[in-house]
């Protein structure tokens, strides 16, 4: 198991300035995201990984595919778009030879990520996005099978639920890709969001071979205002990282540990010092 | 199954306001508070309820059970310190022949509500946390028998993991109930907490006549900064009502649905109002 930089926790950095970052402290692997790859050019970063010998251990991130819970026509057009998206993110996953596609399935049709609720035009139905989601699934992945791309479904705490994901839980994550070969559909278990699950454990054993990515953050608390910066240094908040780490190894993990913070203090950090704190602390509290 | 206003949604109310604005507005039951009792005296509280001819739905509450999970003295002087109290609180539930006296457990050791994490003297063994509460249900679940009360385990949502409930899915209460008769423990089903989980559904089911308490109150979006207040007028957040209200009815409950609401703005505003939209809300949104 070797650490991964996702490079969000490095946000201040563009592509070309992480990969360097991870060359430097001896980092073999990075997480991408979406909007970095394509700051920095698709072929471009293509290029630049390759060079510097740097496995992708994710791209982030395909999903918000619930949109067609949606009535009539605006529901179809929600739907087609987020198919179109997702297959494009299975391409740049390819090009990149990420060793998954990070999907964050998105939240009740109609509500934005962060945003107050509309008046109208969204639904309260929970169920039913949860089927969107399923459906979706069912299109992606032999698309990405073809692709030699996996899937990788992410549970995220249920208090994204509204707007950023339906898929609150591993054994629901789990359940929705069983359908599914495992190398086209595997499971995210990102400790900031499963570390208060009582079926965690039982359900990382089930989860075996599934597991397509390990992401590690703390969980502050308590939360700040924006609960999407939560996220903290390992050894910052409330997490007994040692036994989920030892949990995932047990399930047969072989992949990298990616760490993937959120936080507005991070952010404002000189991302040298952030990643040497991370490598610290990736050993005093993360490893078993 | 009848309304019930819990007397936190017009915290402005003393009890005997309280008791007075659920006979104006025709409720036949509300869910009382301790600290309000307290202030009204127990044995008044007793007069003006009888003499209002009010069920007492539930009494809020018990719990904080983890304490012991701290080291050496400290941790038993904690678990001998939450079992003495909740004994008292078994007797005020008895007293005020309340259907059940509601837990919420508490959540890490040394982790106040609310408050920071301390620079030390608190816990992230969560499993451990968890044990602790088994333990202390264990020497009050009997007493709580003998009392002729019966005790509600109240899974809260798994924001609230650090400070405030170890218990976070209802699945996790039932299980944790199942050693107990069901006169003595059962379970609390609030929308709020558990509104989010893919197995709400079967867990309701499971508990059958093991719940002791349906609360409503809607999940507003995004949450105020005091994640404890985000608890809104049903209708006014993202939860449906209906499929989760019929769920509690075919598993054969037959008490009172209580309206619990954390809310500034319900707070702020004049508490006959209050009421009056509950009573609306509850036949447009919560009733199948």
């Amino acid at each position: 198991m070797s650490l991964s930089l996702n490079q969000w926790t490095t946000r201040r950095w563009s592509l070309a300035e992480a990969v360097d970052g991870c060359v430097r402290h001896d980092l073999p692997a990075i997480g991408l995201w979406r909007e970095k790859v394509a700051e920095q050019g698709l072929s471009e970063s293509v290029k630049l990984l390759r060079s510097a010998g740097l496995r992708v251990s994710s791209l982030c991130r395909g999903g918000f595919l619930t949109g067609g819970g949606l009535p009539g026509e605006e529901g179809k057009r929600a739907f087609a778009r987020a198919l179109e998206d997702n297959r494009r993110a299975v391409d740049e996953a390819a090009e990149l030879g990420a060793s998954c596609l990070v999907l964050v399935v998105g939240g009740l049709p109609g509500v934005r990520p962060g945003e107050a609720l509309p008046a109208t035009g969204f639904t309260r139905d929970l169920a039913g996005a949860r089927e969107r989601v399923a459906e979706a699934l069912a299109e992606l992945a032999p698309y990405a099978g073809e692709c030699g791309v996996r899937l990788a479904l992410e549970p995220l705490h249920p208090i994204y639920c509204p707007d950023r994901a339906v898929l609150s839980t591993l054994g629901q994550a789990l359940e929705l890709s069983l359908p599914f070969p495992e190398e086209q559909v595997g499971v995210v278990v990102d400790t900031f969001h499963v570390w208060w699950d009582p079926r965690l454990f039982e359900d990382i054993a089930r989860a075996g071979r599934r597991i397509a990515s390990f992401q590690v953050c703390d969980y502050l608390h308590p939360l700040p205002e924006d609960v999407l910066l939560g996220r903290g240094m390992m050894g910052d908040g409330v997490i007994d990282f040692r036994p989920i780490t030892e949990a995932v190894l047990a399930a047969g993990y072989t992949g990298d540990v990616e760490v993937e913070i959120f936080n507005a203090d991070v952010w404002a950090a000189d991302p040298d010092e952030v990643v040497a704190t991370m490598k610290t602390r990736y050993t005093d509290v993360v490893l078993p």
